[in-house]
Formats: structure tokens, C-alpha cells, sequence
């Protein structure tokens, strides 16, 4: 079972601080791509896996979805999100994503952010998805670059003039990363971008975009202090399609 | 139009000894990987971009290939080529890749090994390789690999205890990089993953598979000089299906 890290008290102490705990959705650099990846909301019914405050949750139904269920393993960010939320088509249900399972065709649209690079068990999960949207459904998510993810001591270093590089290490074997991000030992799968695209093809998915994310030339120049992001990517954004 | 360094004196004295060159296929250790994607051969009538030295339309004509094109832009390769080939369903053909086009659904299978990180104009080349297959007609490929085009000063570093990293930089910025590999100022284009996925999508392929290619366990055992080659990966191998 996936380790629920949210739960852990410095750990959350610590994520309830960053700017997208904070300020929501806008707080994350990466979502004007992941938004522009979804389909059009209008009375669809969506899943979002590991909503934690739920701010997509309301978001969504502000775009006119019909329905949205959010789902998390998290106790204390699904207090919160529930404190947060006053509308009755929006639902949060407490469960492990890797068990999750739902009525064939339940959902239009399954959207996930941060939350795969946590999951031993993909697989299963995209099986559990895949069976839950009608066919011609989307699945949009983020999830750490495995270039983020690979090396044994993740960090950047001083390369030639100045510049900063980020010695990757490790990318080929996959599996489990224990970091010091927020808390001590917080466990991550690094899995390659091609496991993710093989295993979302064996679910039942098609690929519709793969987008390797870093800040556009105008966010940098907004901040500044993001331009190392473009060194490599952070984070990776996939659209694919219920076949 | 993309640099012909296969012409070039030094280039190509470098690249003619190459253990690729000198055995062939086998010479190659993604070789077993990429085969692996493949179809079944008997029968099909196959093109292959980047031909060099025409190995692979040799092979591709022992497993029963009704038909074979080698396309290539270097005068070298396809000299050799033609005088180590005696086979009359071989047709070897200068062309520069990013202008090739053929009589539409001219082709079964459309093969690339190591050539389409040389192109400026990716989506060229594949708009006229989608029209010159068959629906349902497959394009299996290799490249380098991103990780390995972005840095600006590529190489491997010493990391914790000695481990070799391969320090990344410049991964966003897409485009030409300038390294001197068997030669000065060879070009290579680098590109993204994400958008090595898109520009296939936006030719209308489906994508098949993504092979992140390092050699595998038990090759690293036979060749222990290959080790780092699992810190990150080479090469990107995809196979994919014109829709």
C-alpha cells in the first residue's frame, strides 16, 4: 500500500504552506497546461484523483460539470476540502487511489494532479479508471518528471559558467525514492516516461498529448527565480482517451 | 536542410569503425529492442529513412520482406551500400529525408534508426511518411535520446560515491546543439519527448510504444563497460500506426 505522507503532521504542516496550498490552483505554475489538456466541462461528470483541498473539485463545477467526486487518501485534506465546499454535487471519499474502483462509465472525465508518483501499484489504478469512464472519456494528469524523480540525491549543481544542471542518475531503475521534501522520508515510484505511456496504452488508454513541463519564457520573466525550471522538467502532463 | 556530416572525411572514417559499422545490426546494443517492435516482415513492402549502410534493408529482406527502400542523404553510405548488396527488391535512393515523399500508401512499414534527431524539419518528414503508408501501417524508430541532446556540454560527471551522473541542462529549449562527435560541429536537434509524441500525433499516428532504451541487466553483465548507460538513457525507441 502507498504510503499516505499527507497525514503526517509535518509533513502537512509543511504543504499547507506552499503557494499552491495557498493560493489554489493558480499557485501552481504547471496548471495553465494541465487546464489547457481538459475537455470541455459542461454537465460532465468528473473524477479527480487525490483532490486533497479540492480545489479542482470546485473549479470544475464553477466550469459547469454536472457532478464531481473527489477522492484521497488523505483524513486531514478531505476535512479540509469538505469545510471548503458547499455544494452538493461535489463528494469526497476517503480511499487508497490503487483500490479505487467505480461503476463502468460512472465518469466523463478522470483528472489526477502530483498524485501517480506516489502509487506502487499504476496498473491497477489505471485498470480501475479506465473501466470507470465511458469510452471516448479523458484521463488528464500530472505527475513528477522522472528526470525529477530518478537520481539518489536529487539537487541542482553548478555546471559551466555559472549555469545550473541537474545530474540525473539512476533514471533507468524504477521504483521506489525516499526523499526529504517537506518530511523525512517521503517515498516517491520513479517510473519512466515510457512505463507511464505503456502502461496507460495496456489499460485501455490512447495518447493524445504528452507534455514535458517547465515554465514558458513569460512566467520566467515573471519570476525570475523559476528559470532553473527550464533546465529540465519538473513535472509531466498526459491527455489520453478511454479507447 | 539538415547538415550531411556522413560525408564528411573525418565523420565518416570515425563512424566506419564504429562497432555498428563494422558488425552491423548486432553491432548495435538497442538492436534487440528496437526488432522487438517491429511487425511481422513476410511480405511487406518497407522503407527505410537514414539507410547508411543498408543493414537493416538486408535483414528486413532475409525475414521476408517483399520489398525494400533504402533512403539516404549521404553518397558514402549508399556506395557501400549497393556493393554490399546483391538483391534486386533493394532500391537504395539519395534523398535529403525532410523532402521525401512517395506514391501514397506506397509502403507497409517505414523504419528509422538514429536519423530523425539530424532533422530540422521533423514534421515533414513524417507528414510524408504518414501519406506514404497504409492505414494501420507502422513507423518504428530510434533516436537519441533528449536527456542525451539537451546539455549544452554533454558528458558524465562523478557523483556520491563515485556513481556516474549525466548532468542535464537546457532540456526546454529545443533545437540545434553543436557537438563534436567523431567530428567538430556535428548538429543534432534536440527535442523533447513530448514533442516527438505531438509532432507524430499531429501527422496522425497513434502512438504504440516508448522504449526509454538503456541496456538491459543481463546486457551489462556481458559488456560491464555499458554500466552507466542504465544512469540514463540513450536512446528513445517508438513504434506507432498511421491511423
Amino acid at each position: 500500500m502507498t504510503q499516505n505522507i499527507y497525514d503526517d503532521e509535518a509533513f502537512f504542516a509543511g504543504y499547507s504552506r506552499l503557494p499552491r496550498s495557498v493560493a489554489g490552483l493558480d499557485g501552481a505554475p504547471e496548471w495553465p497546461a494541465l487546464r489547457a489538456l481538459l475537455p470541455p466541462l459542461g454537465g460532465r461528470r468528473v473524477l479527480d484523483l487525490g483532490c486533497g483541498y479540492g480545489w479542482f473539485c470546485r473549479w470544475a463545477r464553477a466550469q459547469g460539470a454536472g457532478s464531481v467526486l473527489g477522492v484521497d487518501v488523505s483524513e486531514r485534506m478531505l476535512a479540509r476540502a469538505r469545510a471548503e465546499t458547499d455544494d452538493a454535487a461535489i463528494t469526497y471519499v476517503r480511499a487508497d487511489l490503487e483500490r479505487f474502483t467505480a461503476a463502468p462509465g460512472a465518469f466523463d472525465l478522470a483528472y489526477s494532479a502530483l498524485a501517480f508518483h506516489y502509487l506502487e501499484n499504476l496498473a491497477g489504478l489505471l485498470a480501475g479508471v479506465r473501466a470507470a469512464l465511458v469510452p471516448g472519456g479523458a484521463l488528464v494528469f500530472s505527475a513528477e518528471h522522472p528526470i525529477y524523480t530518478a537520481p539518489a540525491h536529487p539537487g541542482w549543481s553548478a555546471g559551466a559558467a555559472g549555469r545550473s544542471t541537474w545530474p540525473v542518475d539512476g533514471y533507468l531503475d524504477e521504483g521506489p525514492r525516499s526523499t526529504d521534501w517537506l518530511a523525512k522520508g517521503v517515498i516517491k515510484q520513479h517510473r519512466t516516461i515510457g512505463t507511464y505511456i505503456d502502461l496507460l496504452l495496456r489499460a485501455g488508454f490512447a495518447i493524445a498529448h504528452v507534455n514535458e513541463w517547465g515554465p514558458s519564457p513569460e512566467q520566467v520573466a515573471a519570476h525570475p527565480e523559476w528559470a532553473n525550471e527550464r533546465e529540465r522538467p519538473m513535472f509531466v502532463l498526459v491527455a489520453c482517451l478511454a479507447q
